[in-house]
């Protein structure tokens, strides 16, 4: 049974010294959740912690750092935020698998590991749900504001995704009511680092099209990731790029994460089924997001992935 | 004296047969605001055109070319909007520079040359005034709605710029509502022409930085531009990448309007001036964002720049 927005409050306000989790290669709105959720639970005289997630980048890690839990920290109740699977939670997590009091989320695909679920589908962040729930316990204030937009602007692409709602934009004009979000906005859409700019100058110098330009491919080497000595920062979304290119209906960007190993990932118009393609590929995903990882070069992967798209596109 | 919003649906409701303005290189909001109203009033029973732009890109063409008034159409009255001054007017339009009856403009740089002006400086797009104009006249209908929607998000880019206000989010809330704006922000915020991709990619890989990498300079020399056959579109808004670059304070752009003659575009910081830096070379603007056009060679007017930076900053 999943717990309304309402329910989870009230769970949430008749509790006290909560762990928050959040899950690997953490992004805005498991990591703005998670804080925002932690500092209103401070505000109401509560004990509240996130577990160190080592995998922050630089982007987020100001939201988060002054609320890592100490090592020693012991919980008497664990929520879990913006975390469909287990297998998504970070290493240190490992012993609460099974230990979820409560999980706050709004994948689809949840798997529902916790005692109690808050899911919202429908919402475009984990964030409106947190929005949602702080909003019955307490009062918002600009330091809560801030992480909850980071939340929610991010994962809505900046209020430029399809999964953006008019109550994504209801909730950004609240937010905006009550802190200054102009660096914000700066510094998460309108920010690009040096190595970054190279790598995307690179990718389109040496990008391929296919089938009557229908379909683009970027490549990431090794080799361009360590001459570029680039973060996971530098190449965090890096698979926008491809999707970018005017006219086409699918682009395709193939990262070699190891020698042998590529991560293919694939973002595609109505047109086309990006899924469809990854799942011949041993993969699986959206109908206009997917992905696969599988073994080879890069040319060989490439190949594999034209034959694939050709498969698609002619049954 | 200015017209209030309410004023200003009242003194429309009252006439007829209106042919409404838009300005030079027309973008999004003079386009959508434009075309928003002309639909409105027509759905009011009016006749309403809007003068034909030659100026118009293929980006906003759909949405204005089924409006375009007939050669020998006699307006009763004629209604501006979104644009801040006569020069901004098109060639076309040489004879209503003094025959405006209502100018509709949210510039603070508006010069008050129609008869009647609806002026809110607070908006971050034309299309926020021209939304409550509507609202105050008639039933937004999805055809409507869809031009609003382009007028209010691009003005803000998308949401992300300094501009945006709680009330343009709601605006935004509320128009999605009414139509479905998937594709509309797909084509205005996720899509770059394989040229433009290309174009940024070679102004990236030959840009330069300066004092301490707190300058970057990019150049838009006329050999690129013939040698990607660029069109005006391609190069729209170009000088928004050099403002990206991480941990710079200052992002210069330089483009070869022609031979000999050079247009400087400088983004900033708040850590710098770029309208005291523009003033120096002979130009001027607004804090964060200035310009000038000058007479030299990419490289000497490079130097230019670089000199006038150091004046300032050392002064």
């Amino acid at each position: 049974m999943a717990m309304t927005v309402k329910e989870a409050a009230s769970w949430l306000k008749a509790r006290d010294k909560f762990l928050l989790l959040t899950h690997v290669r953490p992004d805005g709105d498991t990591i703005g959740s998670a804080a925002a959720l932690c500092r209103a639970l401070r505000n109401m005289g509560k004990e509240a912690y996130l577990l160190k997630n080592d995998g922050i980048t630089a982007t987020y890690v100001a939201y988060a750092e002054e609320l890592w839990a100490p090592e020693d920290y012991v919980p008497q109740f664990v929520v879990s935020v913006d975390i469909a699977a287990t297998s998504l939670f970070i290493d240190k997590a490992e012993q609460y698998k099974t230990a979820v009091d409560l999980a706050i989320d709004h994948h689809g695909s949840q798997e529902f590991f916790a005692k109690e679920t808050c899911l919202v589908a429908e919402c475009a962040a984990c964030g409106e749900i947190v929005y949602g729930i702080i909003r019955e316990m307490t009062e918002i204030t600009a330091e809560i504001a801030l992480p909850l937009y980071v939340a929610v602007s991010t994962d809505c692409g900046g209020f430029q995704y399809a999964n953006t709602t008019p109550e994504t934009h209801r909730i950004a004009a609240e937010l905006m009511e009550l802190v200054d979000v102009t660096a914000v906005n700066k510094a998460l859409f309108r920010t690009k680092s040096f190595v970054r700019l190279k790598m995307e100058s690179r990718m389109v110098e040496e990008m391929t099209l296919h089938f009557d330009n229908r379909v683009v491919v970027m490549s990431i080497p090794l080799s361009l990731r360590r001459e570029m000595n680039a973060t996971e920062a530098d190449i965090e979304e890096l698979s926008q790029l491809a999707a970018m290119v005017e006219g086409t209906d699918c682009g395709v960007t193939l990262r070699e994460l190891r020698e042998g190993v590529i991560k293919i990932s694939i973002r595609t118009t109505p047109a086309m089924d990006a899924s469809a393609i990854c799942a011949v590929l041993g993969g699986g995903g959206h109908h206009g997001a997917a992905g696969a990882t599988v073994e080879g070069t890069m040319e060989s992967v490439k190949e594999a992935v034209l034959q694939a798209v050709k498969a698609v596109t002619e049954a």
